[in-house]
């Protein structure tokens, strides 16, 4: 019998997707980072959704503090959010919890998520709980409401062969603590848009070597990537960068033409934080592969 | 050190949600069926919020057939918009799986969601995927948006002293099948708002032991309970339709003045679907108490 781990999660996705009615709207439904609703011509803003899980032993460890947890599963929320160029509103936290879990965890749990909302102005609008076997492991499941300006809204699909590629901050070397205590570019992202709107962007949440590939083909391109240009987190090798997953930094394209006046803009207005280009995009069927990153039911 | 199991679901929910920055809107944030939001006042309808989760173990067997789970973690939120007076509209489906998952199980649980989308008029807009650990149990979240005409809208909270209490269909035994296969009732639902708006409906997912009290308290009020008027369904006693749970059938209150009028156009309307009054809702502090009832920690 094939399972789960056999075909790996975008074949997987891709499978799922056929087999229900899905929203036929334009840049809506599965395959960007959020979907997009768009509420009618009369509105100014679209709609964000998104929905995210992390799961005990998986996600987290045993010991890692509750408070932490509550952060990361809000702010990779939020992350998705502000790579299509929006921000979060409302969030739904959905528990599911081993009954032998002490209180004092899922409260930990709360005052990280609401750290996170009070951070970036959003709110908790309903939630679910419910237990799992004993033993079982513990999964937060959060979906969230949020917003983009029409004209700032920033898919994957939008790139052309031609445009550089970019990345914010460093890569590699999250498990050292980066994982559970980033901080969601929403900043940049909404800076990056109001000023040099990329042509694709989204965020890096399974590495480099998974997610490169994704924008590539969603924008119907290939790829050539300078592993010397790569921006390593300190102590991290290049094989670290490309695979360790969870750096939740940005990935973006824009015109080449574009790009010195970015760099500069940039440096004067993020001097603490690197925008490095990594490669271009190429015609289709050009370019190299990527193997490795997070797959959520291989793992590495 | 006191756990999940020790404090039960309401009171754990009371206690976190004080934890992080809730929705200070009227009408929305925790605590009924769905979170309700306004998109201001030049919108004729009001967006509803809704997540909910289906854990292996708990929910569902391991030999539930797959696309049977798939139409009970739909139809599940439907049934919750239906009980504010809405539909649905756009749905996110998080599952967390174990790797040795099979992929036509999964396959087979998308058919069961493509089933319930369909019936209903909704589609899918956008999920996630993760493993759990080995021998961890699945879990099926299923965040969703709604809609409700602003002059539909239905809360717990609303109902008055001295209103007759209703429910739909019969109450007890969906163990022997019903919890699988439920039509929510978002056409009578509709019907209700529309010709015979009640004073406050909840739909009754754990069963009217628990549940009653929650609409009473929601309200500011006590209730009475008619043992003898509960419309049992076949074969089963007083106390599983009053703790059997996931009976998924609507709870409502009406002025009694309202009701006979009610009755005699629900028996033309939906000849097939009992419709009966069971009780009515008192001063706080006066009426009975309930104990029973499905709790998500504690179990029966």
């Amino acid at each position: 019998v094939k399972t789960l781990r056999d075909i790996g999660e975008d074949a997987l996705i891709a499978r799922l997707i056929r087999l229900a009615p899905c929203d036929p709207a334009p840049a809506a439904g599965p395959g960007d980072d959020c979907a997009v609703v768009d509420p009618g011509p009369s509105s100014e803003t679209l709609q964000l959704l998104k929905t995210d899980a992390l799961v005990a032993g998986v996600h987290f460890l045993p010991d890692t503090p509750a408070r932490e947890v509550g952060w990361k599963a809000a702010a990779r929320v939020v992350s998705d959010f502000a790579a299509m160029g929006g921000r979060p509103e409302r969030f739904l936290v959905t528990l599911a919890l081993p009954p032998e879990t002490p209180i004092s965890w899922a409260e930990n749990l709360y005052l990280g998520i609401g750290d996170c909302l009070q951070t970036f102005h959003a709110v908790l609008a309903g939630g679910e709980t419910s237990r799992v076997p004993k033993d079982s492991a513990a999964v937060i499941s959060i979906a969230a409401t949020g917003s983009v300006r029409r004209e700032h809204l920033l898919l994957r699909s939008s790139a052309k062969p031609g445009d550089a590629l970019l990345v914010t901050g460093t890569l590699g070397g999250s498990f050292a603590g980066k994982h559970l205590n980033f901080i969601p570019r929403t900043r940049e992202a909404n800076w990056l848009v109001s000023n040099f709107k990329p042509t694709a962007m989204m965020d890096l949440s399974d590495g480099l070597a998974k997610d490169l590939p994704r924008l590539a083909k969603a924008s119907g391109c290939g790829f050539t990537l300078d592993r010397a240009a790569l921006p390593l987190t300190a102590a991290c090798t290049v094989e670290q960068a490309l695979g360790d997953g969870e750096d939740f930094e940005l990935l973006l394209a824009i015109e080449p033409a574009r790009l010195p006046a970015l760099l500069a803009a940039w440096s004067a207005e993020f001097p603490a934080l690197p925008l490095s280009e990594i490669g271009s995009l190429v015609e289709a069927g050009q370019g190299e592969t990527l193997q490795g990153g997070w797959d959520h039911f291989g793992g590495h």
